[in-house]
């Protein structure tokens, strides 16, 4: 970058002084119509910017908040973040955006950059890694900018945290499967370190000891939520000896690689197998055997967790509130899970 | 935020002067292992922190790098920012990201947002919206801060580019409908002013041009990249008194549309009327009726942007070079424009 441009050089260049130049590009009354005129169409001229950055530092404020998420190209976190958005534009404030790739060490590089960056905030959602430290967190809480997790979260004093009930989403997903006959239900877990895939795998296995059914935990497999693992891991569960008659899995991702290796071993869905992913993601709509999933209003959350923001923000310094908002899921029936026979019942 | 320690502070507590502190923070040698000891263990203690962002603007660099994209939801932009996060974070850059949702005042927010934030250089494609100012643009350029365009770019002198060349998507794609027996195409623009639109036309155009079919400007609509349009202009020319019996369409959500729209009506895909895409986003793959598309190497495109973008930065203020990488499309042939009459012969 090259030099910027001073109230000095504008001064030098006026020959006037450099506190006659800011109190016109302050707008004090004491000066003159002419001379206010005159000092910013110089700075003008001259590329001369109030250090918007300097005003920040000075005011606490620089109205940028900082969004960290593992991916962006999951249409659930991208949905959020729009949801954030929508809540922080109106008010002033701008988004930037971080991904984390479910690595540790990026996390903590990401939440030092919007440190650096001088965010306001951090909302985010944590990586998927087996996080062995949470330093990272109490820097942000030592250094008092507001941390507010989204959906994936640990439980830290002191922060607030917008989710879904997972249990329920767990739960109901798994009700709906037994209600349509099936009775050996595998589920696709992931790193259940974090408490939303420990909930909507507690939720499944509460309604499988609630409807009297056998829990079996050699069906229950931690995976990761892509494609090509829930393909690597339902070629596991179609070789047991007793393999499952259908699948709830904590990841649409996961749910379409099942599919995919649930078609290619020749067997019908849902009449074999049924499979049921998690956050109706759009492609599990558009999809010809469109696929059952748990909707959770990720829109909602992001607005909520813009809201729990500006609040903490609003609060000042001294009022510290921690506050749990627990969204309701949904859960969105399709062909995935539907088996006709039973719908003409 | 809480008021930050400072050098004074530590000097204060250890009565010592502020310049040793400094020295101790700084490794000088001149100050003795044991002070520095002290000194070390007494800034963590009261939580100290070097004003990295002091140090950012003093060495002119935060190692922050801004990314700038219409959305973030589409697997194509997603993957852009992957091959970027790939190439600079070996090199010690950290990579945030802004989109505009394709709205002018948003674009703009976003380069001073990023601006504020002290980034090393801004990679972006640029919005959708009918611009009517390049001044944010020249506002980077007079600060020296790097501005390189990926895939939607503007030309505007000494600013680098990385796109595809969208004229060969284009002509490739509309030539593979003609080989396929298709006489009356379609094509589902996008706002022309970007180049990208212009030159896929462009090449659709003279593809037609070229085969000797006779070019119907009526076939042509301009729409934007979401599946409701796509419907909706779709729904337009099948009840044209002679509607098209092919549709090429610039983007991938579009084409979804189309097709929606196409089976809603009870015609035949591909045989009454074939689609083709572009971007191939993987819903185009996982489709029953998988869509044809034209690929744009989206990692690939990231990681050059991101050297270009090395290559100015390690190039200093002096030189100046303006580059334009411009990569080969590649048209993946699927079910929704293969007829298989055509296969057989």
């Amino acid at each position: 970058m090259e030099k910027k441009t001073t109230i000095y050089d504008i001064a030098k260049k006026l020959e006037i002084t450099a506190a006659t130049v800011s109190r016109a590009l302050n707008n004090n009354p004491k000066i003159s119509e002419a001379t206010r005129k005159l000092v910013n169409d110089t700075a003008k001229e001259m590329n001369y910017e109030q250090n918007t950055l300097a005003l920040a530092l000075k005011s606490g404020k620089s109205y940028n908040v900082g969004v960290i998420v593992p991916r962006i190209d999951s249409n659930f976190f991208a949905s959020v973040i729009r949801g954030i958005e929508e809540e922080l534009y109106p008010k002033g404030y701008h988004v930037i955006i971080c991904q984390t790739h479910d690595q540790e060490d990026l996390e903590i590089a990401n939440i030092n950059s919007l440190l650096n960056a001088q965010v306001d905030g951090i909302l985010m959602s944590i990586s998927n890694a087996k996080l062995e430290t949470t330093e990272h967190f109490h820097k942000l809480l030592n250094k008092r900018v507001p941390l507010i997790f989204f959906d994936r979260k640990k439980d830290i004093p002191g922060v607030s945290s917008v989710t879904i009930d997972d249990f329920k989403g767990g739960y109901d997903a798994t009700q709906h499967l037994i209600n349509q006959g099936c009775k050996r239900i595998a589920h696709l877990s992931n790193n259940r370190e974090i408490l939303i895939f420990k909930n909507r795998y507690l939720g499944y296995r509460q309604a499988i000891i609630d409807n009297g059914l056998e829990f079996d935990e050699s069906l229950v497999i931690e995976t990761m939520s892509k494609v090509l693992e829930g393909r690597k891991t339902t070629k596991i569960l179609l070789a047991m000896d007793n393999p499952p008659d259908a699948i709830f899995s904590s990841s649409d991702f996961t749910a379409l690689g099942a599919i995919e290796e649930i078609k290619e071993q020749g067997l019908k869905i849902p009449n074999d197998i049924s499979v049921i992913g998690f956050s109706n993601e759009p492609f599990t709509r558009f999809m010809e055997l469109s696929i059952t999933s748990v909707d959770q209003s990720p829109v909602e959350m992001g607005r909520i967790t813009a809201q729990v923001f500006l609040e903490e923000v609003g609060n000042g310094k001294k009022i510290k509130t921690q506050k749990q908002v627990v969204l309701t899921p949904e859960l969105i029936v399709r062909k995935s899970s539907l088996k006709s026979e039973v719908l003409s019942n």
